[in-house]
This record gives structure tokens, C-alpha cells and sequence, in this order.
């Protein structure tokens, strides 16, 4: 039997489909971390507060246009009924503020996250004013639902939760964490199909492999994301320049 | 009983943990375009081609650090067993190009594409070169592993496929199909906590509508996206010297 403990991370989630949460989640590091307790899944379904016998969430929008929108009156009453959560309530948008791993560590160090996940067309706008809701996109491109895109969220910041990850040293050294994507990495067998592994990695020398490390993670980033290659640049100026 | 459908598209994928596809996917559009069979979903288990009797799979990588490695041999082998998918191969990575909705669009255009998973740290080197796999990442986060990316990709395309979306204008008009973040949606009631649609949704005058909706849209990125915003103003500037 598992230990009982007091989750100190919730993830809220409003939902027209509850039943996905935590799906393929469930199998990740993050499945394993909700049957330890590290957090706590609460799951409202959107319908539930509908206002007619026929349950009806949604409209066509004014103005025209094919699709149908999520009521403000509906989603209120949903947004209502979550008392027990402390953190942010986030949409999950393509027209939010880009999700990235900075976002992820706060939204980690916090005490939890409410997540509104639109169908159809999306959620009428009065209701995201009136609630100053925060609108998070997980990439230039359009799902389903925001369902997938709250899983998304939820695996990126579960992870970062004290007691997931089984070894601290993972976290410091991938990718985003420095600035840079990461170095290739290699592993047994020393030579496969006439490719050798890189001799320097089997040198035994730990100043020589963190300086080639270094400079593969630097050729990467430059050559694949030149964007965060200048980010990269300005806050190591800014760094030695004392800022 | 279904008809029976010859897919043309198809989506292979390689993981160590097969058991999480369709996984959401599966109640989503893309879930009912599978049974549909408008797609196909093909799963290979990577540890079905370790060589050992521990099925192992992965080794620690050469040069130190933390974490495991999965070897260049197992995945080769693994990828070797992958025949019927006349699409690229596609390994879910930070370091990728990123996904966009014109990758999207490529993808879901074409026969279809397998999808390689990583755990642990990643895979070695020297199998993505040997295989000239292409890297693709679904945003500037680190995933507990490559499956929620797959998920969200197969997410993306799959709604893209003749058939699976019931209204074909709600593609044309959602966020990025004109470059441009998508105008704020309203609908009923007219009026909701003091706060009015605002009128010229409800005028029936289509060219102001529309005038309307584009100037919101470009409000909305210039704010949210100065980078969106940018490659905007080039397109259109481009398009207007007849390039």
C-alpha cells in the first residue's frame, strides 16, 4: 500500500471530455507520480453546468463563420464551481504565450494550475476578460481540442515536481536548461555500421568532454534555432558585462 | 458495421511503450477518423528488437552524465521492421525543427509518416545520421518522452485529412492559415455581465464584419507575437510586389 501524503501540487481541469484526463498521461513519470500523491488530478466536466435539459455548452458565433463557440455563462458557472485551486487559471489557446520550459519551472514552483480546455471554435472572449484568464499556446499549430495541449502542459511541468524524476542531474543538463538544445549523445556500441563514437567522449579527460559538449550544444543551436541562439548570446554578454 | 476503407494515410510508431497510442488520440476527431479508416495506426515496440535476453534496450552514455542512452543497434533494427510507410521518419526531439501548421499541412499531404519515440536521455547519434532522420520538436519544453510529442503531431496532421473534420471553412479560418493569430469569438447571450457583444458582429453588414475581424486578428498578433507579426508584414509586403 502507498504511502498517504498531502498532494501540495493540483491540476484542475475543465473539460467537455474529463474522461481523457490523465489518458496517456497515466503512463508517463507523471501516472506514477499521481498514484504516489506528489499531485492531485481534479477533473470538471464543462456540461455539468449547462442552463437547459438539453445540456448545451456552445452557439454560433455572431458576426458569422462556420463552428461553434463555448458559452461565457457556461464556462463562468464552471470556472465557478473550482474552489479548492491557488494557482492560475490558463487556456490553452493558439493565440496564448508560447509554452517553454521557463513557464513550465514556474508554473512547477507554484501550487498548482487550473486548466480550461476549449472545443469547437473556441470560448467566447468575455469570459476570459472577466476572468483574466491566461492564455497558454503549446505550439504554432491547431489540435483537436485543448485537451491534448493541457496533457502536454501538465507532462512538461509534472515532471519538474520535487520526488518525479528519479535522478536531479537529468533535469540541469537537457535541453533549454542552459540556453542551448543539447549535445548528440552516444552509448554502447563503441562502433556500430563503421561509425565510431566520437574519440574524445572515451578519453577519460572531463575537461575535454565538457568543452566538446559545450561547443556541439553551441553548433546545434546556432545552425538549427538561430532565434534562440541570439537569446543565447545577449544573456552571456549580459552575464559578463555583471548584469 | 463500418464500410471497409482502404486508409491512405498512415502513422507508424516506434516506442517503448506502444500501449499509449491511440491513447487520447482515440477520443478525439483523429479517434473517430480511425475507425473511420481514414488512417491507419501501426505500433512497434522497440524492445521487441533488443538482442539480448534482459530485452535491453538502452546502455549509459559514453562521456558520463546522467541517464540512459538507447543504442544505435536496437533502434536500426526497429526501423529496419518498418515497411509498409512510404513517409519520413520523424524523431520527436527538443532539438527539432519545430512543428508548425504548415509542417502540419506537408505531412498530412503526403502517404503518411513514422514516428520515433525516445526515453531516457535520447537515442545515439550515429542511427539518426545512418537513417537521415528528421528531428521534429512540438515546442521549447522538455516531455517526459517522445510519445506525448507523437500524440500531439498525430493530432495536429490528422485533423488535416480529407474527411475528419466535418466543416472544411473551420480550417481556413482558425489561427495561422493567414499568418495571423485568430479575432476574438463571441456569441450567446448578447449581453452577460454587463458586458455587449460588440455591434458590428450583430449588424449583418458582411464587409464590416470581415474589416472588423482582420483588424482584431492583427491587433491580437502584433501584441501577443511580434515574431508572427513580423514574418506577416513580410509575406503580405512580398505578396504585394507580385513575388
Amino acid at each position: 500500500m502507498l504511502d498517504s501524503v498531502t498532494a501540495s501540487w493540483k491540476a484542475t481541469v475543465l473539460s467537455l471530455h474529463p474522461e481523457m484526463f490523465p489518458g496517456s498521461l497515466g503512463l508517463s513519470l507523471a501516472g506514477k507520480a499521481l498514484e504516489k500523491g506528489i499531485w492531485e488530478l481534479e477533473k470538471v466536466d464543462i456540461r455539468d453546468f449547462a442552463y437547459d435539459k438539453h445540456r448545451t455548452v456552445d452557439a454560433i458565433p455572431f458576426g458569422g463563420g462556420a463552428g461553434l463557440v463555448m458559452r461565457p455563462d457556461v464556462v463562468d458557472a464552471a470556472l465557478d464551481s473550482v474552489t479548492g485551486n491557488a494557482g492560475p487559471v490558463i487556456y490553452l489557446s493558439p493565440r496564448g504565450r508560447l509554452l517553454d520550459q521557463s513557464l513550465a519551472k514556474e508554473l512547477a514552483a507554484g501550487p498548482g494550475v487550473t486548466l480550461l480546455c476549449g472545443r469547437y471554435e473556441g470560448i467566447d472572449q468575455r469570459v476570459l476578460d472577466a476572468r483574466e484568464v491566461i492564455e497558454v499556446s503549446v505550439g504554432d499549430y491547431i489540435l483537436s481540442g485543448g485537451e491534448q495541449a493541457a496533457l502536454i502542459l501538465m507532462d512538461a511541468v509534472i515532471r519538474l515536481l520535487p520526488g518525479v524524476m528519479g535522478n536531479k542531474e537529468s533535469a540541469d543538463e537537457e535541453s533549454f536548461e542552459t540556453g542551448l538544445l543539447e549535445y548528440p549523445l552516444y552509448t554502447r556500441p563503441a562502433e556500430w555500421q563503421d561509425r565510431k563514437v566520437p574519440e574524445v567522449l572515451s578519453s577519460g579527460h572531463h575537461g575535454k568532454i565538457k568543452q566538446w559538449r559545450q561547443e556541439q550544444a553551441e553548433n546545434i543551436t546556432r545552425e538549427r534555432r538561430p532565434d534562440l541562439w541570439e537569446k543565447y548570446l545577449d544573456k552571456r554578454n549580459d552575464t559578463k558585462l555583471g548584469h
